[in-house]
């Protein structure tokens, strides 16, 4: 709003507060102290081989960002204000010399009125923002060195994140001249009634200046048309209005219906210049209603004495309706926040709304995304499950710390109640578990529910995931008890899944992109793999798993093989979970994995995606398991032996909302380059919406063969966008597992 | 504060809030309507017989109470005042006619200044309270009619509280003259170091009016003498002031140390009057830190994935030390609340530390207690678990409950957070279990974390009991499985047993002091043993549970009889799951038994203590099994057979924080009217504060004997303070169980 300036930046590091750097160089704002280094002192990218190692005193350092205004206002009455949407980590911002605002914490956002600090002479602004280093917890390591502050974690170094802590001015950032009665602030809010028929919509708006004039606010429907129009003498400086929707069309994710969004314009109107001039705060709205509800059934637990409590809800209503969650963990798309625009944003959710997710768990341990990335999931019906920047350390009960949360918690959730696609809040990651330690008790986990009851009521809030019921995890294919996946699995019990993983290599191409063609094979410690999360990211096997690769296929002889066997396990791992997810409805009602996406090329990792949008085998496997309405077969286990009962148990799953009529499915086994048999044909009944089915189990006594692997496919009659298919290993008698070599071509 | 002038009131009904009473009677204020009309009409004792159902249509009456205030005050600038510290439930006040305030929820308190409100003739004021009739909501039954409202659940009915709803003045209640310059609040609040070496003291002071002078801050150590004095010269209408204290002495639950309560003073010295008739606010201030831990292993669990949370914390902690929670749950000590008084309070309490009880669960479904209540248990050393005012309902997220829960949660904690016996805050009773269904997600729990979290964040909260981990019940002797309480009991592990319950019958003086003689005996359904709980409670048997006593003894044959057998089972179901309780520490860490006391006289209940204070058999049992160190004994059931192995296993246990030295346990074996046999002695070594300790375990072939009872006491040499004893049945194998009738004397 107003005349936006765009400002040229410069930037220089020093060792104090008090000391100018020595050296400047240009900078690109947003962006990151690091990168403009980088950038000045043409270092390869950061991403390639350990050149990320370079990066590692800059967080020790003060970086001090200049700039010149020199743009007077033009009018009487004019102001310039400076506006910044996110300025990492602690700041302090300079006019020509004086300190006009100190600042921790980079989800607050910034808007100075620099019109009293122009030179008396010339007009000009020299403009500083200076950042401090990277805040330490003393005595502290790695990611619990963020434990006292509202930095994100995760860039303290991660299993699957490299320690590069970025610095710097990471979202919008530019000078504004405004007109006196420039409107500070307006937002539309609303409540549905029970039966979802009428919306009651408050605007709140708040001038900076005097006004004068009318106050206008449209609305529009999704298509433009004009909804209502209303217009108030300005009188004051705010305004509140209300209006009552009939029928309004309802929001929902996009599996379950539409995402009309109506748009709500509010202005100043009568001064001056014409309508068109002026100012003009623009909302897209989508209505909804979020509930979090005991699964079906739950209530009957607990049934014995001494009685405890009933599990908490985590089942996810949207307008009366209930859905089940099927999505991921998002993780920062990039090292470096502060270059990620909107584009990267759409292809990553775009990717993962053709997979058929529908939620998102934007987890604890990133940022808070940028405001492109909610405007996309409104508009593509994606749902977030959005945390606030806590993870896995014992975040404190001082009153330090609960200041910068306080302001940092209550600017988040101002800037994102408004988005339909927010449909939970929480309070950050497996802060209830043994490597966290906080507690239901914990003043920072109670002032998170305080200030999202004050300011969101109608969102639930959660205080960490998991929580009671909740599961996160296993992270691999086979347990340390020596069981796979496809047999732990069905023994879970749990009402959500909200973390769960199955690691993977890189495909060749993107190792070949990142790790030096001497270090590419085979893959060891000490060189890029590690460094890239390969080895000791959690653990020594970590996350490349060789111990599990020798195990089910013998030692690998190329990269294209050790690849397609790590592929392999992850497809086949992700495909069991989602689907024994799925068969678990009612009780259960989420499946997330760990994790979605990469914030640089990993060589192994859990994700599916990689960095930055190539999708692994895997997410395909996972695109397939999340079709609303599928064939699906509880399968007991991986690895199966010549001579034994091969009994998988056959089901169709169905999420979606519409009834699915009866049909018929076949399964078929086929051993490697053999022969296709039938093993049953399934006549099922037609299922209501959002119900699930279970069918026969087949029984087959597997016959002798030189094959290494075998496939199960369901082929569903007239549909065969239902059909599905697993690749099983499979061992001779005579043959010692695990075999020598596998064929690649099955 | 200010001068007094009592109030005379009278009292009568309507059909409308328009209409006036016909009937005026003689109120006694505080107490309640149904008394005053009870009075008028000379009814007999409403706990006699079944003549409370003569009240039941008074909750359907508007209820309107007169006085006349004609006492003008006498000097210019003073101000005549009403003050009520509670008034129940929903209620309208008038002024000469005028309706001055209109208020739903008798926990917050009213100050009405009426000087504006004399006549101008007179100076006289007729002052009308009329009280609404008893809010229900439309359409549901017993306690749910209490669902939409702050009112207390209990007096809708429950299985130990006939259904008689309390309307009126019930807290102290008066007019009062004040000075310009009147002191509207003066609080002192205190923030502990880590290490409890300093209190850091904040006063916050308001004035009424305009004032002079100074503030005048006073503090005095337990024994009186002075600790500081602080003059502050008046400047607005408050003052914040600061004092740290080195060294304060810190306040501990009885059984861990002392109580020293420190005495602050806040008034106005210096204008007019000397310093002896200013306005004093005075204020008890005991030091302690309060937390809620995890219990030790706690974090352990869980071990498996998919990986769930640890289990909230439910350890008291205070001043750092571990306190193991021995206790129960009080319920309104009167149907009528208000007629209670200090000395009603006083010899409840002073028998629950008499039993070595240390917390009181004031429980959700009653009152919020008066002043005195708490004043006491700070002097006293007793904890106090303080519930809001919800119970087994469902309460809505509707913006009218949520504003008048808002209101009277908000004075409640503002009261109470003075007083160093409140450790902990919960938003009620079995609020997420299915009989109730809330969740973590229910807006009303989430507003009472957000107030409490504001107003008094130093002191622990739970949305309910029980939480995970914790367990309620259960309420009788055996189970519906057959098992008794002592097999049962050692296989549940639970982190804190908030509710549990044995019945027994009243002793025959106080059955016969309500019960019409033609009704006494034998007890039957459709007579003042119903009414008075003994059938049809929650269940056709319950709380008399005629079915257990005939298991276990055969058909009594006298009141005698039938008191004797319910009684020895209360006691002994009371021992084995305190005591079982502490064996499990500490991953268990409380043991608050259902319930302490009793509303009314009733026939058989849970409770320890019968109505007004009498105890039970049980509540010498329970003292015993509080002692905090005796010595116990695990045994596997009740009814024991010829010829089977005995096998107690023996414990020392140790809550004290006192280390326990060495010694010698011999454990008996009595069979009624037999030889005491030595089963096994023990010799164990010195044990740690708050240490338990397992012994060996007894093995001992029951031989055949004409016993119907036999005794196990376990003798501590030298400190007899530490016996114990346990009743158990005996039966020989030529004598079908139950037997006939049992003998009383042994």
């Amino acid at each position: 709003m107003g005349i936006k300036i765009e400002m040229q930046w410069e930037v220089g590091w020093s060792d104090s507060l008090q000391e100018p750097p020595k050296r400047w160089v240009p900078s690109v704002v947003p962006g990151a102290v690091q990168l403009d280094w980088a950038r000045a002192e043409n270092w390869g990218h950061h991403s390639y081989g350990d050149n990320w190692r370079q990066y590692e005193w800059m967080e020790r350092k003060y970086w001090t960002y200049r700039s010149t205004l020199d743009t007077v206002p033009a009018e009487e009455g004019q102001r310039l204000v400076f506006v910044s949407k996110g300025i990492d980590y602690h700041f302090h911002i300079r006019a020509n010399g004086r300190t006009i605002l100190s600042q921790e914490g980079m989800f607050t956002p910034v808007e100075l009125d620099l019109t009293e600090q122009m030179d008396a002479d010339d007009g000009r602004i020299e403009l500083e923002v200076v950042i401090e280093p990277a805040p330490k917890l003393e005595g502290a390591e790695g990611r619990s060195q963020a434990a006292h502050s509202c930095k994100p974690a995760v860039s303290y170094g991660w299993d699957w994140h490299p320690r590069l802590i970025p610095l710097g001015i990471w979202d919008d950032t530019y000078a504004e001249i405004r007109t006196q009665a420039h409107i500070a602030a307006a937002e539309v809010r609303y409540e549905l009634d029970a039966d979802r028929n009428r919306a009651k919509l408050t605007l709140d708006a708040r001038l900076n200046g005097a006004g004068t004039g009318e106050w206008v606010w449209k609305m529009a429907d999704p298509e433009g048309n004009p909804v209502f129009e209303r217009r108030i003498p300005v009188a004051g400086d705010s305004v509140q209005a209300f209006h009552t929707l009939e029928q309004p069309r309802l929001w929902w994710p996009h599996d379950h219906g539409d995402q009309p969004l109506y748009r709500s314009e509010v202005y100043l109107s009568g001064t001056g210049g014409d309508e068109g001039e002026a100012e003009v705060h623009r909302q897209a709205i989508g209505f909804r209603k979020v509930r979090l509800v005991v699964h079906e059934g739950g209530w009957k637990e607990p049934s014995q004495f001494p009685k405890s409590r009933s599990l908490p809800p985590i089942t996810m209503e949207i307008n009366g309706r209930t859905i089940f969650c099927k999505g991921t963990n998002w993780v920062n798309p990039s090292i470096f926040p502060g270059t990620i625009d909107s584009d990267d944003y759409r292809s990553l959710l775009e990717l993962a709304k053709a997979a058929n997710m529908n939620l998102l768990r934007v987890w604890g341990g990133g940022i808070v995304n940028k405001e492109s990335f909610f405007e996309q999931c409104d508009e593509m019906g994606l749902m977030v499950w959005q945390e606030f920047p806590l993870a896995c350390n014992l975040y404190p009960d001082t009153p330090e710390y609960l200041r910068v949360l306080d302001q940092e918690s209550r600017s988040i959730v101002l800037r994102l109640r408004k988005h339909a696609s927010v449909v939970l809040w929480c309070g950050g990651n497996e802060l209830f578990n043994a490597w966290s330690k906080m507690t239901d008790q914990s003043l920072p986990l109670r002032l998170l529910n305080a200030n999202c009851y004050e300011l969101d009521p109608g969102t639930p809030f959660l205080m960490t995931s998991p929580l009671e019921g909740m599961g996160h995890g296993h992270y691999m294919f086979r347990y340390r008890t020596g069981e796979d996946v496809l047999e732990a699995m069905p023994r879970a019990s749990n009402t959500a899944y909200t973390e769960f993983g199955v690691p993977s290599p890189s495909s060749v191409e993107q190792l070949q992109s990142f790790i030096p063609e001497d270090e590419l094979f085979p893959p060891r410690p000490g060189t890029a793999w590690e460094s890239h999360h390969a080895f000791n990211a959690l653990s020594p096997e970590m996350w490349l798993m060789q111990d599990q690769l020798d195990h089910y296929f013998g030692r690998y002889e190329t990269l294209e093989q050790l690849v397609e066997y790590g592929q392999l396990l992850q497809s086949e791992g992700y495909k069991c979970i989602y689907e024994e997810a799925r068969r678990q409805k009612p009780r259960c009602s989420m499946a997330l994995n760990w994790c979605y996406n990469e914030p640089w090329p990993t060589a192994a990792n859990n994700s599916l995606v990689m960095w930055p949008d190539k999708p692994k085998p895997a997410y395909y496997a996972v695109q397939a398991s999340c079709r609303p309405v599928l064939a699906s077969a509880r399968i007991p286990k991986f690895v199966w032996h010549e001579g034994e009962w091969f009994e998988p148990e056959l089901w169709l799953l169905n999420d979606s909302p519409e009834e699915v009529p009866g049909g018929r499915v076949d399964a078929y086994l086929t051993l490697e380059s053999g022969e296709r048999r039938l093993l049953l044909e399934w006549k099922y009944d037609g299922m209501r919406a959002n119900e699930n089915r279970r069918g026969p189990t087949a029984r087959f006594r597997l016959p002798a063969s030189g094959a290494e692997r075998m496939k199960l496919e369901l082929v569903v009659a007239a549909r065969p966008e239902l059909n599905s298919a697993y690749t099983l290993l499979y061992r001779a008698s005579d043959r010692p597992s695990p075999p020598k070599r596998s064929t690649l071509n099955f």
